[in-house]
């Protein structure tokens, strides 16, 4: 039986999965192998190290593997160049990055998407393209909202096989900022998942612009009408909440991602009387690659 | 000829004024003896240490001492109560903080003020109020729309004796974070000033929601529409002109601030077709103080 390998290579994480031709996942590597952490470019000894895990199952030597994410980037092992994101989605698969392997298999990359975004401002994706596509292949509607958060989260529209708009919200590196090195979670205990604070910085964050409310998970505190424990959480809801307002004309949206993260999307939405719908990031992953191999 | 001190004394900064009772400044000191650097809380010796320098010139013992500013707060001398920002600014002197120094002389804190702003949230200043009580004096308009520029920059409007509506926006902190510690600045030159892209940035920052719009200090840079010495400019403006999307309704406004950080709002002000006055916020502070003494 022929097998393939798909791997979601961005700049912390490292995720491979080993996939019979008819798709079904037989193994799954997760390591901390992220771009960031691979001495002289050296991927090709990084990425042997992995799949040589399965060599008893098949043969590595002829073992074709599919990457996405920032592997295709500047700093990833080819620079693979954008696709403009007014590209029909089905014609992603005939544009992947195609390059022999040492040892003499075949690798693929996907290219990511550039375009300019409704506020007239160029944006890119890599990696998010593949989950998108599989996202179109799990999901009937015709018309498609989707958030992929995380540190950089995107939002995306789609209309059949047509991206009518992309953007990136950089939500998680903010909270991540904000909530590591300002004044506001200065003297305040660690992170403790405060549903009220949340929901409180959700309703905050979706009514008024970002830069005006921020500063509220510090006066809230001052009179008393959140406590310490709930700054952090506040200060995440605030963010959030911030976020979804850039969607307060949709009522009905995909959260495409792990399960943590979709859940406090999933709690802020309901919250804000939209339909959500999570979808699990790694299958919507897989179902993207399917798509892109089609009848190879 | 009798004399007093103002003091300016914030969490970083330290900034004594020695002044006649006809409020002629006859000596200025400005030391790195902000709260954070007071070891035990013994703010008592850091202001003799540093009044004791003008010994020569009046008498330590009886010379009274006014503070405005984080001093009075709960990391500071005393945690002096807010006022209400409702309050009548002229109503402030007959409310400040008396207490005895070690040494026989007066001491007075000024109290901060505490309300709800605009967004329906408690928010709070200390040390700007004394400030916006001289701007009051050195401005005759009857209503008055100021920035206080800074790490939490202070937007006011007052009428008359009022103010009626202030709240804090964290631009300062904000890009001093995403400055340091951002994806967006990783492998970017040192700040370089650029005009064109602090102006780019003013316009894009104006225009759209602050974090839909941040990513693309990034995404411009990989399409080539800024460089890399224009990132930091850009994303300055960015932060600016997102703050300054927030007096939209506004066309005539007042800054008071050091002279640096006043002049990039200034140049965004006007970049915007606003009417922009900077007031230097010293004399704002100093002409506070004498309003607070009075007939003192």
């Amino acid at each position: 039986m022929k097998h393939y390998v798909a791997v979601d290579w961005g700049t912390t994480n490292f995720r491979a999965y080993l996939l019979t031709e008819q798709h079904r996942v037989v193994s799954k590597l997760s390591e901390n192998k992220g771009l960031l952490s691979v001495k002289n470019r050296d991927f090709s000894t990084v990425l042997l190290q992995s799949i040589r895990q399965w060599k008893d199952m098949v043969d590595i030597a002829s073992l074709p593997i599919y990457m996405a994410g920032m592997i295709g980037s500047r700093k990833g092992w080819y620079e693979v160049p954008y696709l403009p994101s007014s590209i029909e989605l089905s014609d992603i698969k005939e544009n992947l990055y195609e390059f022999s392997l040492d040892w003499g298999a075949k690798a693929f990359i996907v290219p990511g998407l550039q375009g300019k975004n409704c506020f007239s401002l160029n944006d890119v994706m890599r990696g998010e393209e593949t989950q998108l596509v599989g996202l179109r292949k799990l999901i009937p509607d015709s018309s498609i909202s989707a958030i992929f958060p995380g540190t950089h989260s995107k939002h995306m529209s789609l209309v059949e096989e047509h991206i009518t708009d992309f953007y990136t919200v950089m939500t998680g590196e903010l909270f991540a900022l904000l909530n590591q090195y300002s004044i506001l979670t200065k003297d305040i205990p660690e992170y403790y998942d405060d549903q009220n604070g949340f929901l409180l910085g959700v309703e905050k964050g979706y009514c008024n612009p970002l830069n005006s409310v921020l500063f509220s998970a510090r006066t809230l505190l001052l009179d008393g009408s959140i406590s310490s424990d709930s700054v952090r959480s506040y200060l995440s809801g605030l963010l959030i909440g911030n976020e979804l307002a850039l969607l307060r004309h949709v009522d009905n949206i995909f959260i495409v991602g792990g399960e943590s993260l979709s859940h406090k999307y999933d709690v802020a939405l309901s919250f804000l009387g939209k339909q959500a719908h999570t979808v699990n990031g790694e299958a919507c992953f897989l179902a993207g690659m399917k798509a892109f191999l089609g009848d190879k």
